[in-house]
């Protein structure tokens, strides 16, 4: 027979270790209030998961604000705009000149390690790599989580809350009975076939095109390694393409009487990115509250993930340092609300962002020449390039 | 064996003494180009069927600064916004303050009734009440109509061009070998169930409601009728409603905790709009070119086929005008490509804007709150305001 776990007292237990759920175990910290984060993978891992990241100035500011690390700042890159590419033009979205914002691009590893090592730093409890987690009593004031960690000990939280930052296939969602949750979502006929290759910038700045070949985003990491990405059928197989067929299916995407011309290099990575948009409503089931992609996911289309998950992060902190200044449960009571109503605006954007820039198959000729329309709307009007820049560079933290 | 035809030679042929096409006349007269407009109705029947009208100010000052009438300003009543209304809440869009620019509600057929008067004043030669009328010889230089007049003369009209307004049902664009054009269309999967009613007015300005139970439009006529339409299904029969039906189906698309409540009254209209989206491709065959709906129909949400019609009259006037001024072909030759730029982003504003506001039953959940997402976007981003209000009000004409 096993031993009796070991009991862990804490206010706010956190379930799940990436972004979403360092930041908040950092707020926490800095407000004094006590807090665990149990995580499955190991640092590593998390680390060297190659992820993009466009950052809303919001979200830097998080990060810079809160004494994280400024090294989204200096070795980040801030991008004032991006190219809406169709029929072979490109149209630049100034952000700074319409709406007097920047995005900045650092890749959602490294926010991973940043936030880590400022935990690290801080004394704060991070434990990686453990396994057998559940969650369980959520309905209760001492929602708890048990988990054994990296060395066979086995542990048992008592909390106060417990924040589900453990991804979309967490098991803190799961925890909701079926009942409890409406589960919304929709799938996409069509994933991205993404790239990391040892080249040199094409653009200075990321690159939506919109082609009669399908959608292409040209995009970058830095001056000697670059990522792109291309529409590609859901059931594609990376290992079925050469260099030379992807290079040849990016450049035909954003082909056009100017002769731009792709940078090309060697692969080095190869990925499909599956395309869903979900949400879990309510995000909250007793004591048990769900953040970032544990709560929802959003097509990569506007750069929205990690930023929603952050703003998730802001708005739950916000409830819980009310709820221990002051004993109302207000905040915590409205946590599920005042969440979901940026995430609808943002599964709207990407939503909106994602059907103006793909083709799909099933489309007709009137759907198709719509959507040029569209794409011409909002580049021959400032107030459509305001629009679209007020959102890809994020609304208010609220 | 039938007279020969009684052969009239003129610059310009209209088929369709609508709107577009005696705007046209009015216009081409104006510049001293000879002309002729052809109209299988007769007078009272196009000023007996009753059409709604929002004017942009666009198509009031094509009225107003060439001459027709003022009447639109003394007896249309300006309209400086509209309201969005979802989740019982209605969201006031100020035009004036946004954009600047105001709309004009106006019916339809008192735009026709003041064209026909100005044509009649000037010398206009207007035939109405035709009949066997078809078009000819497009593609040579000497394009024809014929048609029986209303006293059962035979007449042939030898033209430059051949202007072609005359509806959707018309003749003009079946003219157009099937080869030689593309029809793109969608059907949509509802309809309007439109009254008429002996009220004062619900409100001062129209309100677009999105409701659980479907959209609703509640508009004006002048101060003791009123026009209200509600989604329905397209195969619907108006006589299987009665008017406490209507009214409580209009009024639960409506309700909310302000409590507006619709002021009722005798129904004395009833009627189903069928619901499309169509655009032919190009606008022109040899020397006939489309114009209205007789190139494009979109659906009313947008208000805009009309003012589309108009807009495709202005440009195909400037083209002929150019032509007879310098000899050149280039805008007769342009006037497609230049029409359909604006053509596509009126489809794409009347496309959003229906699917914004409808409800369909082939929509999961995610779809119905992702248009609550959209709807918060617009109204809570004074630029989302600003991009719809500019499409509403009308882009300026080219």
């Amino acid at each position: 027979m096993d031993a009796a776990p070991q009991i862990i007292k804490t206010n706010v237990g956190i379930v799940g270790g990436g972004p979403a759920g360092l930041m908040l175990s950092h707020l926490l910290s800095r407000a004094g209030i006590d807090n665990i984060v149990i995580e499955k993978r190991d640092h590593d891992t998390i680390h060297n998961t190659h992820r993009a990241g466009i950052l809303e100035a919001g979200s830097v500011k998080m990060l810079t604000d809160t004494g994280v690390d400024g090294r989204v700042l200096t070795e980040g890159h801030r991008h004032d705009g991006i190219d809406l590419r169709f029929n072979g033009v490109s149209h630049r979205l100034d952000f700074q000149e319409l709406v007097g914002e920047s995005v900045w691009l650092y890749p959602q590893n490294e926010v991973f390690v940043d936030l880590a090592a400022a935990r690290k730093r801080d004394g704060g409890d991070v434990r990686f790599s453990v396994t057998d987690s559940e969650v369980l009593d959520l309905e209760t004031d001492v929602p708890k989580i048990r988990f054994i960690d990296a060395d066979g000990q086995r542990f048992e939280v008592h909390a106060d809350s417990i924040a589900g930052t453990d991804g979309s296939q967490g098991i803190c969602k799961r925890a909701i009975p079926a009942e409890e949750r409406t589960d919304n979502f929709i799938a996409y006929p069509f994933a991205w076939f993404g790239i990391l290759t040892q080249a040199p910038p094409s653009a200075p700045e990321l690159i939506y095109a919109n082609s009669e070949h399908g959608f292409a985003l040209i995009s970058q990491r830095n001056e000697s390694v670059q990522r792109m990405y291309f529409q590609c059928d859901p059931t594609e197989d990376v290992s079925d393409w050469t260099e030379d067929q992807i290079w040849n299916e990016l450049q035909k995407r954003v082909d056009g009487p100017d002769g731009f011309t792709l940078k090309r290099g060697p692969i080095f990575e190869k990925m499909v990115l599956p395309f869903r948009s979900y949400v879990c409503e309510p995000m909250r089931y007793g004591n048990l509250f769900l953040a970032g992609d544990a709560g929802h996911t959003v097509p990569p289309t506007g750069a929205k993930g990690l930023n929603l998950a952050l703003a998730d992060v802001k708005v739950l902190f916000d409830a819980i340092e009310m709820f221990y200044a002051t004993g109302s449960r207000d905040l915590l009571d409205g946590y599920s609300d005042n969440a979901l109503e940026r995430v609808w605006k943002a599964q709207n954007f990407s939503y909106w962002m994602t059907s103006m820039l793909h083709s799909r198959n099933d489309h007709s000729s009137f759907e198709r020449k719509r959507i040029q329309g569209e794409l011409n709307s909002v580049v021959t009007s400032r107030y459509g390039q305001q629009y679209l820049a007020e959102a890809y560079t994020g609304w208010p933290h609220g």
